[in-house]
């Protein structure tokens, strides 16, 4: 295998799809919106993509079977209004190959323009050393165009409109925007704020929240809040964990080093 | 040279054969179980793989002779019987280019389907910390429907079925039955438990016996036995080692390492 | 996307054009050189350069719009002798993809060989431990024919001719005279001596002063005169914060390492 | 540029020449000899290899100008026999670029094939921790005929035939050899025992005594001979601090190493 590729299992007709993006990153952010966006509508899997660009490696599922690594991309017919493409899975390019990632993102665009699409949405997490209160969303667009579009889907919601100038979005959620825009596609990028080391479902919950206002569509997001309590539980125990740490002596720390050189 | 190439020395008629991989890897398992293999049915070698992805390097033999470094295929004309390609050598890829992985793979897979080779069984190690009796053989599959015909043959074996969810198989080992799957052929992936920093010899028993009963002939067990002795010699070494180190007091650990920074 | 592209906003016909490299590198002179050049002569862009090779990110404006990494091309047509091309970005290739840097380098030789470019000049910093005075600007050439062209023209500027044998220019500052070279273009390398490790609008006005000259224009330095002073401040703080580190003691740097380690 | 090229200045007829290697490695060994054996037969230049795998950057000339880094071939007729073909130069690949080095070393036996060139010799260092006298050379071979033919010139030189299995020569050393003998080409490889860390004429003097004799030329030795009196000047002097720092106490040491870490 020479070159990216992907297996399509179905050529479905989408009406005006938009493109959906929500792959392994900081606090697996996206990747648990877009999991849990495909498991609330149903939608249906339409094509793998594999790439020498991806690890070396196959995974082993639960029933011992093994799978190269690779991306999905699922579709949804809605009833009343645009249908939706949405990829996820198991990884992305390693930040070593910047070459990789280009490639990969070039590939999942030229796939997506054969159904038509031509708005994407890209969805992750966005690391901050501490969360005030419930995590916002932080959103930047292809173009100011788009950008007047959308801003009043988002009044009122809990959005950040981003103004680090120099600011980086790293991956396919800034690249599919970025190579999207030279071939003429709109979009936007939500990203939750994360303490990015965790399995963040309480971010992921905050950017679906967000995305299903903009794609006008109801999300069922029980299974989410289950998942984000957890998440939440397991916040409390690292910032009691951090605290009791904070209160040791300078001594003890002293000993703990030396026994982290035996 | 720039691609992945393959030197062809014989061009046998083979009957619907199974493809054996035993390359470098965790305890040289694979690679060692590969070559008893190869030496005790006396398999005959027909072709080189040589990559521009392997090290730019030459490996210097006893006679004073060099070769660039490679793998090796051989066949083995089974008279009761399905055939076999056997394929083992001196390296992999390195492991921080996946997309050379990916290419080699590639390449020894149009190379063994010219002869009709539908079939994959890979071999290789399983690190674990420490072994509880003898190793046993972790094994997984391509699909669910070659997994329920290797069960009967499996039956009563030392093998444990990898339910690990997530769990990798890194290299060829597994890109063979990753990308193999991919183009319609089946197999299974058996690792034999080592300690991983050694010469292995004892895993590579326990994998063979498996494959051999797996494959229907019959190995002499008896070189790879006396190496596996040797093995089993060593290993006592190393726990004796661990265990008069554990019994060592702290001061005394102290000054080895401040001896260490010297 | 899988190679390094060009889009072309407009095709200007231009006189003779000096192609002038100013990119992101050491204490950003370069860049800071080129971007004040744009600016005073209110050059116009007419193209921007996209590469595989570039981080694969985006970047986000203050506008909250993304876009991906790239590289510029202006052009300023010149009443009274020949026209300019200029080419400044956000980045280059990373260090660690040789192959890369020469691919990007390599078609923004072919593109502004498009307009009849034959000439290069490209500016940069020149890492130094210490200042002594004001910068000089290092001068290097393709060949000693352009050497001797330039000499009467860089009389009396702060300039030293390079001789350190085996010294070496990095990047696109450097392939571009020595890629250009080889396709019979000809060309100068200016690098204003920098402590590197600041944004050195001194060192950049300085490369701008001899850059200017050598061009013929005028270039009103007002604007990086008061960048450059901010400098100077940062400049003197530095060495203020240098000099009182090497008044204290042994002692308590010794404590402040051990510190350093908890 | 997206390939290695070679820019040829003069196509000169080469009556069955023999191809010889000796670019920058361990203690520079290789490079020196070739350098020495071009300069003592007054070999002429007639090609430059360019890679984009070399570093990305040119080299100042003492002269002011600059130069892409580059491999050089030179020819030397020879009145009483076989001719020459020699390459050295600034660089090779860098190691962490293993495709790059076999894709220079494929060019460079495409290029030498033009003139005919069926046998390879190749010079180097071969770093040990001591040396016991005056350095040895180390030989090694394409195949076992070349061998045996090498055998009586060889015969009462300071030559060592390697009989370390698994042992590397590692970069254009061993390639040439390795990728040539797959095209047909025989050869072999002369490494000089050097200490590595310095610029190592008596290694190369003893390498280019060996290769002299192969060659069946007579190499004025004087010039080497002097860089050589240099290089054990720095031997006697690195030995000497080594023995001082021998005799050192361990207080003293531990000082040292404190100082070290501020």
């Amino acid at each position: 295998m020479r070159e990216t590729m992907i297996v399509v299992h179905e050529r479905p007709r989408l009406n005006d799809p938009i493109f959906i993006e929500g792959l392994p990153g900081i606090g697996l952010v996206g990747k648990l919106a877009a999991e849990h966006l495909i498991q609330e509508l149903n939608a249906k899997k339409f094509a793998d993509l594999y790439s020498p660009h991806f690890m070396h490696q196959v995974l082993v599922r639960k029933d011992s079977t093994v799978e190269l690594m690779r991306n999905e991309f699922y579709y949804w017919k809605n009833e009343n209004g645009r249908d939706l493409i949405i990829i996820t899975g198991d990884t992305q390019v390693p930040p070593t190959d910047s070459y990789g990632h280009f490639e990969v993102v070039g590939k999942m665009l030229d796939f997506v323009a054969e159904f038509g699409a031509k708005e994407i949405i890209t969805m992750g997490g966005f690391q901050v050393p501490e969360l005030q209160g419930e995590p916002k969303v932080l959103v930047s667009f292809t173009d100011l165009e788009t950008k007047e579009e959308y801003k009043p889907i988002l009044e009122g919601l809990p959005v950040l409109f981003r103004e680090d100038e120099g600011g980086a979005i790293v991956g396919a959620a800034g690249l599919l925007l970025g190579i999207g825009k030279l071939r003429g596609m709109r979009g936007a990028c939500f990203l939750g704020e994360s303490l990015g080391y965790i399995v963040d479902a309480k971010a992921a919950k905050a950017v679906l929240q967000v995305v299903a206002k903009v794609l006008g569509i109801e999300v069922d997001m029980s299974a989410l809040d289950e998942r984000a309590k957890e998440t939440e539980e397991i916040l409390r125990k690292v910032q009691e964990m951090q605290r009791a740490m904070l209160e040791q002596e300078m001594p003890q720390q002293g000993e703990e080093e030396d026994r982290g050189y035996l």
